[in-house]
């Protein structure tokens, strides 16, 4: 593997590149991939013009650069995510017709969830996940399904922490933590009003396929009394999905 | 850039890998890929080996390879089609509910349609369409929508043909073809029966933002009666939907 005089192979240049992109930043300079890739300016330019040319990154009108048209297709046709979302889709579209504000979708990733699908209602009360987003698994909902549900191993590891606050109600103490995974897993949902927004509270349940826990299905809604009782059509819409998971073996690929 | 004694670029040969999986071909061995990318067997194996360790490509516990989350996760997160498909997701969700089937959103790219988003009745008829799948600008309605408003340098090089048919109903005849463009922009919508399969028929209109055309907006039905009159709530859906993307310049970037 060709390695740059700093030692970092090709494919860790053009990682760095992609990763310089994100929901705020999806329109970026040359000079601007340059500064939060940390790669020398002539590197980026000629990076970023050998990436233009396969399509992994493309210029607009004022030579402005954002991903590529190419690379999304890489990525989504062949999506590690697209069966479970192609599934899931209908049903989030259920809950969203009938509880309104967002549903949202989340699977465990590298310690922390990545969320993998979103709808949300023009007058949706703030919601900070987005599509390809990720989130702390102590501190949101489907984090706490995610984390009751998956292995000793990644939660003995976050247990340990840090646990960072990122308000007043985040779960933020191992032993608090460990007590309300317990009762996630007795209940069946995670419920968290405030723990990220003290505006929004989280919910969510598990989706599973054939008895395994593969993602997370959420709500937010507004942190009132009226966000207690949608735990019901959430914990209904969760089964609903997975039952047609477990028939259709989709998401195994 | 590095090279290979071939004279290719390493880049170039991770396109080619990257490549190598598809809807049909989500998961394949290294020897799969290498015979795919037409890449040596050692060539393959090290960059497989390289580019999973970068979450690109991810291994299952077979050893099988497949495309990585963080390579979904970059690609979408500045996703050059996420503002267009969030818009559009709550209006096929309401067509979907409403008319049925399949409905799907395609933009032009690279001479032919990308489909980018696709929602689907589990009884829906035969629709070979796929999110991030790709099909003919003159056969599918979609892409007669984005040709009839589309730059008159890609109206000419496609009218100039060649326009192979996908069954005898597909147009495959330049006179046919810019006759039926002219049609499509005075009716304001392409009615595509049996064009793509005898057993469907494809309908589909312009979205617009600010005036410009930027996606069609389609149906997929039975090729019968009941499809003509669809292109009712279809126009309707379409108007909505531009009218939401021209409010918020969502898709600019």
């Amino acid at each position: 593997m060709a390695r740059s005089p700093s030692g970092e192979s090709l494919l860790t240049r053009v990682v760095r590149i992609l990763d310089a992109f994100g929901p705020d930043t999806p329109v970026l300079t040359v000079s601007e991939i340059s500064h939060r890739a940390a790669l020398p300016a002539a590197t980026t330019a000629r990076l970023v013009r050998e990436m233009t040319g396969h399509g992994l990154l493309a210029r607009d009108e004022r030579r402005r650069v954002r991903i590529g048209t190419r690379m999304w297709e890489l990525a989504e046709r062949a999506s590690p995510v697209l069966g479970l979302r192609q599934a899931a889709l209908q049903y989030m579209g259920d809950l969203q017709a009938v509880v309104g504000h967002s549903t949202q979708l989340g699977v465990l990733d590298g310690g922390e969830v990545l969320f993998v699908e979103r709808l949300s209602a023009p007058d949706a009360v703030v919601n900070i996940t987005r599509i390809a987003g990720r989130l702390p698994l102590h501190a949101s909902s489907a984090g706490l399904v995610l984390l009751a549900h998956g292995s000793a191993e990644v939660r003995e590891r976050i247990a340990r922490g840090p646990l960072p606050a990122l308000t007043p109600h985040t779960i933020a103490d191992e032993r608090a933590l460990r007590a309300e995974l317990a009762e996630v897993r007795r209940r069946g949902f995670a419920f968290c009003p405030g723990h990220i927004h003290p505006d929004a509270t989280g919910i969510a349940v598990p989706v599973r396929q054939n008895g395994e826990v593969v993602a997370a299905l959420g709500l937010v809604v507004p942190n009132d009394d009226a966000a207690w009782p949608l735990h019901q059509p959430l914990l209904l819409t969760g089964r609903a999905l997975s039952r047609a998971l477990s028939a259709a073996p989709v998401f195994s690929g």
